[in-house]
């Protein structure tokens, strides 16, 4: 029996004129290259984003046609979010930390065919200039420079608009925007999101018990809009009509703490080094800045226990998701349960800094390979996900099937385990395990008891192969400006916390830690590092 | 171009799962018959309602069949909610303050096969038993009454389950559930919700910007569950995990208080008389209960800005909503956007009374004679609404296609208009308005106007036929315990607030009012009433 229901696709288009008919007056921030800010209102965006998809079609983008951008956080790149869905294109982010030949690689996968650049970016568009081949390449002049030759300057191509653009009639599973995982390993594979996906991913982070944007916030998404979406959070402002401060390419800490106090920002979002600068930041300029309560929202990998504790000192609350690409990427959310509420704080940082619960429309299961694994905290297997808005393939490359079970679950390659509550920790990546005499030892607890210590700034523990135990764990550390903890002194702080025969055997001192161009540790480098290895005997 | 998403169907198993696998230990409470409390967690209610599921088919429930229920709020009707369209049947919620004509004409309209009825509403059956045909009657032992030949017992029947219930594959647009509307004119008309609205539904009611149900809530849903699925708070509390508290047949403003008290409730929801009543009995009995801080949703007709001071006194925040059973009913929410929290309590508090903006995935227009009319705060139309849980048809009634629009928006005959801030408020019910010497008076506005009337409890205003204007205001005042307030009196109270000729011309002091099975003013009996009217000359 069908219900008597009307038939309403979930599109972009709903929150596109939800947000230009209902919250028109509010403010949509920029940071510029020039540290100006550029300010409007979701009316101009509304008029704009509208005026984008007017021209595409007029330009001939026909419906899936695929529009790369290559842009920081700013106002054109959130009218890119909406326009060319709204045109019945798909938006296709491009990771501009990406070296050159991969983002050609991705573009030429993709089969794009414009590209919208920012100005700024076009020393890097020459690099990959040669191995693309983008019909039209249209430039955001977001400095005073003019646009060459060659280009057209996005600010005229809107401007033709008419104003009366007629949308498409959508179907909500029609893709909407596409990105392609980062790859620590292997080639760049796409993920292909549907206005459907992304509508109820962006209903999930306006829930009270996920991410509660509301319109009373204001939003500072340090998470680049080139990276799954920039975490669905440009759709949530739209959808929710809260004030919005995109911080453009200045992410150090000090520009965004100046943003947070002048612009009142009550939530933002970024991975973990984000927080660790800002935090460095806050304590060796006490009372400089003056912030609101805020809650930070922390993904693409673990925060340690020490930052989740040095940030509510702050009056900044950590709120932890998890998840990957082909999850859109919030498959978790971190909230306490009611009945935690009354645990002691020791209690309750050490469920914050775990990866959360599935949210609602996912589902998540933890197998090993005596099937899937029981709540005990301590079992560990890989984690799979399934849900509204997790992918079933990657897009054009059906031989990566084996990403997938025969039963229709995504293996995310991580490894994890659940608690009695149904709290998800992730263990480690499958690879980033280190596995001495038989025995798992997570690499990512011991990278965050080490941060704990006053001394460490960073670090990132590899397995090392051994010829006695297989594998044993090297530790490599950044130590604070002007500290020089000892090994000796690390070890013994690790004692209580871990068995002797997880403490790693070596440590390794640093003045930097590579990273993926997504805040990921690069592991890959690390092990490269450690090839010929000798242990002492 | 699709996506690369998987088919991720929304139902109500997923709601199921989700609150069976995560929030097992959360209680459920429901008031008995007798006053005591009926104690249960959802690890409990989970594996009853699938146990339910499976009893159901086992009976020869087919897909799509309709199941009736007759009960009022407690753990078996929450069992219903879910068991049913976890088995593929629907559920069916009849009125049980509706004529026994009425139910039994809604049941047989609806051809429904079985019926759960709680036994204390057994003699309410033995009134349409002559006009029905329920293959089966369950009956729900609330008291400890044996349940007597001729009726299953509901806890026989759901004990012989194996507990290994496999769900059937639902698709989304398959019915759910299904309500009647009251039908204050002309024969009852089905409305049936599919898995897929009612899952979008629930999510929006926890959006922070909407009613935030939230894990950490305590919910006393006063809203019947046999009208429009409950408001959807029983699917909220699910999906978040939250306590719930079930009133059972005990509504009475001290039943609740003692609830909200002793439960530590932190959300209620209810029709507008309810915390009328609450409000009377707190000022009535100061300090004798001890409330948390509160919010309560109040919807089904408007709440009058007196009542939003009252309960702001005693902490409690009032959440208007508007819809009607053809939206599921969740069209509109009222929350103060970020730029109305610093203005005066004055102008705040008269936005709160209006009836809100659309939900997200709800669109709402107003149309008059000259087409959609703009947000002036005075242009009246009818309200039509569009959106992903708004009836298309009613069930089995092609006739009744005249409800909605050529170009597909709902028809919802209230009539209402737009402010400059695209907040929604309702002037009446098409038929509800004063036509007075060609111009409207909203007979809304005189209501609200009047409760806010020291001497006043509840006030109607209705048109009454006038040989000179052809329509005149007449208010029934039902004055408080003990007052005795004159015309002479109410009508210089009204002297500032509207023109000379909106005042009603007459008042007729009354015990009280008639209202409708949904605690709706019930204008049609009070016209009745003024059939024979004779104006003083």
């Amino acid at each position: 029996m069908r219900g008597t229901m009307m038939d309403y696709p979930l599109t972009l288009i709903h929150i596109l004129e939800r947000v230009g008919k209902l919250f028109p007056e509010v403010d949509v921030l920029s940071r510029l290259p020039d540290r100006s800010l550029h300010r409007y209102t979701y009316a101009d965006f509304y008029r704009r984003a509208r005026a984008l998809a007017e021209a595409l079609q007029k330009s001939g983008l026909r419906r899936g046609d695929r529009v790369a951008t290559l842009m920081w956080n700013h106002y054109a790149h959130l009218e890119a979010y909406y326009g060319i869905p709204a045109a019945g294109g798909v938006t296709h982010t491009l990771n501009l930390r990406l070296a050159p030949q991969d983002i050609a690689y991705i573009a030429n996968h993709a089969a794009d065919r414009f590209l919208i650049v920012d100005d700024i970016l076009l020393p890097l568009y020459e690099k990959l200039k040669n191995s693309t081949q983008f019909e039209r390449v249209i430039v955001v002049p977001l400095t005073a420079e003019p646009v060459g030759p060659g280009f057209e300057n996005y600010e005229e191509f809107i401007s033709a608009s008419s104003g009366q653009f007629d949308y498409p009639n959508l179907e909500e599973n029609e893709a909407a925007s596409m990105c392609y995982t980062s790859g620590t390993t292997g080639r760049p594979k796409g993920v292909v999101f549907t206005h459907r996906s992304v509508v109820l991913h962006t209903l999930i982070e306006t829930t009270a018990d996920n991410f509660a944007i509301s319109h009373n916030d204001v939003l500072l998404p340090v998470v680049s809009m080139f990276h799954v979406n920039g975490w669905g959070l440009p759709f949530s402002a739209a959808l929710t009509g809260c004030k919005l401060v995109l911080p453009g390419p200045h992410l150090d800490a000090e520009s965004l703490l100046e943003l947070m106090e002048t612009q009142n920002v009550t939530v933002a979002a970024g991975v973990p080094t984000v927080w660790l600068n800002v935090i460095e930041n806050l304590e060796k300029n006490p009372g400089r800045w003056k912030l609101l309560p805020m809650r930070v929202l922390v993904g693409g990998a673990a925060p340690p226990v020490a930052l989740i504790r040095k940030l509510d000192q702050y009056g900044i609350r950590l709120i932890q998701g998890w998840g990957l690409t082909e999850s859109s990427p919030e498959a978790t959310t971190n909230q306490l349960k009611a009945y935690m509420q009354s645990w002691s704080d020791e209690e309750k940082y050490a469920v914050t800094a775990m990866a959360g619960i599935p949210t609602p429309l996912t589902e998540l299961r933890i197998v090993s390979e005596d099937g899937e694994v029981p709540r005990d905290g301590k079992t560990m297997g890989e984690i799979q996900l399934r849900g509204a808005w997790v992918a079933s393939s990657y897009y054009n490359l059906p031989e990566e099937k084996n990403k997938w079970t025969d039963d229709g679950w995504l293996r995310t390659g991580d490894v994890g385990v659940l608690d009695q509550h149904g709290y998800l920790k992730v263990a480690d990546r499958t690879k980033d395990l280190v596995k001495s005499g038989g025995e798992w030892i997570s690499s990512l607890d011991l990278e965050n008891a080490l941060v704990a210590h006053p001394d460490v700034r960073e670090a990132a523990v590899i397995a090392v192969s051994h010829p006695k135990w297989q594998e044993r764990p090297v530790a490599f550390i950044v130590a604070k400006d002007g500290a020089q903890p000892a090994p000796k002194e690390l070890r013994e702080f690790l004692a209580d916390k871990f068995a002797k025969w997880q403490v790693p055997d070596a440590f390794v001192f640093v003045d930097e830690l590579p990273h993926t161009s997504t805040g990921k540790l690069l592991k890959t480098e690390l092990r490269r590092r450690c090839q010929d290895w000798k242990w002492e005997t």
